[in-house]
């Protein structure tokens, strides 16, 4: 495997990339455990690219253990893609466990813009205090309420990470992201894992967002299609030493 | 990445390769909203083969949300692998509302040979109209009265797509295909796609199962087995040149 | 593809992996029909493991149509993973079923450990005859009474294998097989298939354990990290000579 040694975005590295570097280390050393009641389409490719930062993820959603698997974790990651009316038990008692607790937890609203119940839903639940809040563009636009208590992240070909006053950009990823289904979904999982390394959210949801879309462009350095991406992303997040985020990181301040 | 040039399989090509190649064009253009009611076990392979193709997979299967991710879609797959009470509700919900909305729609019928549920209610369902309907030759031989309004189409080592008195056979395609779970059903999804860049149902079915086993037969060429197999197939349906169609197309007429 | 030739672990080869590599050839031989239901993030690796090996999976779990499933199965697996009350219903029907044809089936009792509800679950299943009951250290301790007519299978590093006065220890695999989500479910899978062609379950179970270990072992060889590993494990069962098994495996006996 040849690599070409990729050029310093900018002389001066920021402390935030560093930071991100060094949690990325801590999130190895820890074995986070992070259950996450995902939807039924990612939970593989979520399950495997928490595995391969040594986190170790659970993925039951059946309303009565979902306390047991709650009361062991060490973060929560709720993600309302394909949901049902189980999952939507499933993840009223999730939640209230996980405060009860005052473990962190992640909401990824997935498509909360195409249905009215799951908008509702989500807003709901975003007055549940939620660390971290991620969606795409239109996600976020259904979404105008966020509690400052929650850092927002809007995720695209730049990513907008925002949290009382503070708001940065970061601009790494590859374009064939997009294609493969599931790589925001494991984004959000990401910054629950980080979560157990971090108590700042927004420090944590930056970090995670670095670590995969670094990840994502080493990947779409050797991949030929989408295909081999998925795989190859999997890889670069096992392989990633953490000096590679301070050197590769491109984040920009407001 | 080395391939060696495939002689083409006819002198004189038939309009019907040529079309395709430029349905896949079209299909490429449009970014498709595929909305697949499918089994869990191939959601994952069903949506990174329809993202390769450029579309836009979205798989809910709440009977709560169904109506709204029917109205936004542009096309609709029916897949009843891994049926249960929920999902046979939801089904009924998706096709009433795609039928109000003249949004068309693909059946495949997984597995109704085994089960008298499953055959009666993939009967029920052809009696609503879809465009398609596909299966291999134990599900079609159990579903014996297929509507004069849908095409048939029986997969397996010869494809077999028959409408309203046309009947034309394809032999693309790769051994190990049979070895990976979820090309079938991803076969029906993209039928789905290309119904919504080809009013004629049975030049979109021939198109999408061209495009599929063509990728395959590409795949099959740098594969190891199954595994690198699945990997390979997504990258070529996201890299296949139109006119590769037209070149390698095996298509016969009765 | 060059790989070097390993070294013969004992120069005296034990009659049990030359009997594993007959049951290799069998199963490639049979096309086993092998019904799992089991957990939807493993799905699509237990299918397509189980497809490398020429056995035809099915997977549903609908309670009203898993007693036509199960008769035409030839082996049943029954994995607790994302477990729900409507799979709980669904399990208990089919193994009601299995038994009473005479077919066997597999357990694999996942997370039993951590929540009551599971653990409690696994120990009524335990009382009706399954022929091996597979899980990591921590489930097997949360179910110490295996009934004597059942296999225990205690997977990790080393795979402890005992039934009836009898225990094996088997040490072949890959560290990265931790890192990829599946592999444990897929051995309990592949435990089920090869019941289909060895009667003593000790022996089907150890053959099945071999079979995969080893195949991780020759993906190890060439994988970059879990994402390259669990695609090549897919390619290796479908490879993999049955001499191979003679030659690599690790067997000590008590």
């Amino acid at each position: 495997m040849i690599r070409k040694t990729p050029e310093p975005v900018s002389p001066k590295l920021s402390p935030l990339p560093q930071r991100a570097a060094s949690l990325l280390a801590a999130l190895r050393a820890k074995m986070v455990r992070t259950h996450c009641i995902t939807n039924s389409v990612v939970q593989k490719i979520t399950a495997d690219g928490l595995g391969a930062l040594g986190c170790l993820p659970s993925m039951t959603a059946n309303p009565l253990e979902i306390e047991n698997f709650v009361a062991r974790c060490d973060v929560l990651l709720i993600n309302l893609g394909t949901l049902d009316p189980v999952r939507i038990e499933t993840i009223e008692t999730a939640i209230e466990k996980a405060n009860k607790l005052g473990k962190p937890w992640v909401l990824d609203p997935v498509l909360c813009d195409v249905s009215s119940i799951r908008r509702d839903f989500a807003k709901d639940l975003l007055a549940l205090n939620p660390k971290v809040v991620r969606g795409n563009s239109r996600e976020m636009a259904s979404l105008p309420d966020i509690p400052t208590t929650t850092v927002r992240v809007e995720t695209g070909e730049i990513d907008t990470i925002s949290y009382q006053g503070r708001t940065l950009h970061t601009s790494n990823g590859h374009p064939l992201m997009a294609r493969i289904t599931g790589t925001g979904c494991l984004s959000g999982a990401m910054m629950a894992a980080f979560l157990a390394v971090e108590h700042d959210p927004f420090i944590a949801a930056t970090a995670a967002m670095l670590t995969l879309n670094i990840a994502a462009e080493l990947a779409g350095e050797i991949s030929r299609g989408p295909g081999t991406m998925a795989v190859d992303l999997i890889d670069e997040l096992h392989l990633m030493a953490p000096h590679t985020i301070t050197t590769l990181a491109k984040v920009a301040h407001d």
